[in-house]
């Protein structure tokens, strides 16, 4: 009997493999509705059951929530090299049902034009799912692997990961590993595979100014006393300059600049300015002056304004002088910023440039840094040689603008940095309806994990 | 038999007055609730056959609202001089009902404190009723009247006057008078009556910034297009300067400034900046600079926010960009500004300062001319000296700064000035829970209405 290398055996086994899937999402994992709280024990035992089977030492570790899958290849421990593979069981809730239209049912998966469709494919269950059949295709084919490998797989994601952090804390030693690997991003394009380099960190506050102490008849006092909302505006107006730089002073004291390399690299990605503003909708873009669109997006702070609430918002109108107004801040960090300083810096901005004739409060709601791991190292090197042998292309490297708040956590607990390898592209749809995986990231990302360890080693 | 005087029948029949009064305070005339349908017609239909009693010739006029009421004294169409008194039968809903304390029932009034409390108390069933208590007086002691006293009540000034403009235009011959004498409005204190010679106009429009064309993730965009939110609050605090002028071209270019007679009336109404701040809750006051804050109430033309919308307004945050952000917007606009062509300015101001990073729409909404009667004049004079005698205290002359558009109207088509003769005190609590009158402004008010005539024709 010829043994057969662990590609082989993956491209034998691979419509199996696509059934297993399916069984996984069928399991209608959502976290956010009490109502599938029992799919969502049945998942973790579901994976519990799957990792066993291929031949992983699994567990289930109970939290205050929903429960993590622990699992581990044999003789994780005495390894020379340690590797987490860090992914989420739970998925979005499924509504809007009515806009499904490739499977009618979100939890029964479906095949179609080279995708899969289903609630949770590209978010993250295809996705984790590829690194556990990569180490199957070891496993099954007694191929040695030259490296220990764990899974660790919550159920709270998509509710912002409450029990991960305290478990993190709890059990670092126990967790402790070189590196860990992530599939829950996207990359731009199938002929363009990318590992993440960087994220953003994100601070988020509430002003809310008051003037008089109730809303005012416009005409009978209108003229006489300050209007909330027009202070709120002029303060917001003040917050950029006219070239879309933040004017909070001190605001980008400690941004890390994109280095030569990183700019180079980021012409690689295939974004065109004239197709984004077509779909955004928009006659031109705008943001600081003196960089492209795609590094404003990555790799530079920015400060939004994400909701305004003042006076009368029904239909028609009403005449009064609101008695308050607000509104919702948050301001993407990027590495080297320390989210909660460059809070501190805004809010006390805000507090200066407010008049005596209205009263501020502010409320200082998150603030997580950004992340970034070294985009030249030898982990990022690696997992680009895994991508480019396993999509026959050329790799690039990338940042994500989004935070992804458990990267800075293992990072905290764990000291281990995180390689984003995401294999979603642009239009999965993830937390919409008609969520989908490609087949050819599905294929290409097994590939690419079965290559990645004799990489990361080497 | 010794024939009396109209004043002194009235302190005669005082008592029986209030006893009517109270009557028709019990008749929930709601206009705005169509629970109070048929009690709105039954109001319509005790005040007729209340004029009736007291002699005058009433007439219901149906309208494709709530019905009018008409009524005259005898004799009107052939008299010299011919007045018509307007006045609203309809309420304001009573709710909240909890807040009601001087009578726990709305419609249920008592007198306590030297007020009646209840509904449409001082708004506007006892001031309307003072003008036909003082007609009763006349005829009742078989005193001539110098002149043809008409009334015109209507039901529907609380939900916007709809039926009465129309029947202006319609019976304008039928209904053509001198002056329209109107008690609808206020007075600035007990020891201060005071005719109201001016009122503003007030314009209204929504202004809407469309920037992506959805809601866009922050994290991944922000950076790479304009906020629309960012782009209103600059505008909005593009609309005024730091002196608290409004930077719209032209804005000012019609304003009749206000003379120095009425600057000097001004003086007597006995305004407090620092009681007027602490009654608002303000550290304190703003507005156009070079202005007295009564001055800015009454006389200047302002532009307010009445509301700003955008983005996400619930608990906690979104992280996003928003697609709209929009603004209601109303100007009040003083004697001799045309309101049609001052919302043409605003919005062609608008239009110009909206950069190209967003699209803008704007809906004008209404535009009402603002009112002035002659300060100086003989009616406003006439007026003055029967508040004199009635109230034994020297009286002014003030402007309100919200509206009447039924005051333009009646200029419009009747070609009559109003004069307003309010005796509401500041305290009266119209629109809200405990409204009330005060007895020495009914009793008063009435003596002023009985020494009005003669001193108009004199």
């Amino acid at each position: 009997m010829n043994k057969i290398t662990p590609i082989e055996y993956f491209h034998k086994n691979r419509e199996r493999m696509l059934e297993e899937l399916k069984e996984l999402l069928r399991i209608p994992s959502v976290s956010a509705q009490p109502f599938y709280k029992d799919d969502v024990k049945r998942c973790a035992d579901w994976l519990i059951n799957h990792c066993k089977k291929i031949g992983l030492i699994a567990e289930k570790r109970e939290t205050e929530g929903n429960p993590l899958v622990l699992a581990r290849t044999p003789g994780y421990k005495e390894a020379k090299y340690r590797y987490l593979v860090y992914g989420h069981y739970d998925v979005q809730p499924p509504e809007p049902l009515e806009l499904w239209t490739k499977t009618k049912n979100p939890f029964s998966p479906v095949i179609a034009d080279g995708n899969i469709y289903g609630r949770g494919t590209a978010d993250d269950k295809a996705q984790l799912f590829m690194h556990l059949k990569a180490v199957e295709c070891f496993l099954a084919t007694g191929t040695p692997l030259p490296c220990g490998i764990s899974f660790l797989f919550e159920g709270e994601e998509e509710i912002g990961s409450r029990s991960l952090e305290t478990f993190l804390q709890k059990h670092a030693e126990d967790l402790s590993c070189d590196l860990v690997i992530i599939s829950d991003t996207g990359m731009p394009a199938l002929n363009c595979p990318a590992v993440t380099c960087g994220l953003r960190g994100v601070l988020a506050l509430e002003v809310t100014l008051t003037g008089p102490n109730r809303d005012l008849h416009s005409g009978i006092h209108g003229g006489a006393v300050q209007n909330p909302a027009h202070v709120l505006c002029s303060m917001i107006a003040a917050l950029h300059d006219q070239d879309g730089k933040v004017t909070v002073p001190g605001f980008y004291d400690e941004v890390c600049n994109l280095t030569e390399f990183e700019k180079k690299q980021f012409l690689n990605l295939p974004y065109n300015d004239e197709e984004y503003k077509k779909s955004l909708g928009v006659e031109e873009l705008f943001g600081e002056k003196g960089y492209t669109s795609t590094e404003r997006r990555m790799a530079r702070p920015t400060l939004e304004v994400n909701g305004l609430t003042s006076g009368y918002q029904g239909k028609g109108g009403k005449t009064i002088i609101p008695s308050t107004a607000s509104a919702k801040i948050t301001c993407r960090t990027v590495p080297n910023q320390d989210a909660k300083s460059l809070q501190n810096k805004v809010c006390a901005y805000l507090e200066k440039i407010c008049p005596k004739t209205v009263s501020i409060k502010i409320e200082k709601e998150q603030a997580g840094n950004a992340y970034l791991i070294d985009p030249a190292g030898k982990s990022v090197s690696a997992a680009i040689r895994a991508l480019e042998k396993a999509f026959g292309c050329k790799a690039t490297i990338m940042r994500e603008g989004g935070s992804i708040p458990i990267v800075v956590d293992f990072k905290n607990y764990l000291k281990a940095d995180s390689l984003l390898i995401g294999l979603s592209l642009p239009d999965d749809n993830a937390h919409s309806p008609n969520e989908k995986f490609s087949l050819e990231c599905f294929d290409k990302g097994i590939e690419t994990s079965i290559y990645l360890w004799n990489e990361l080693v080497s």
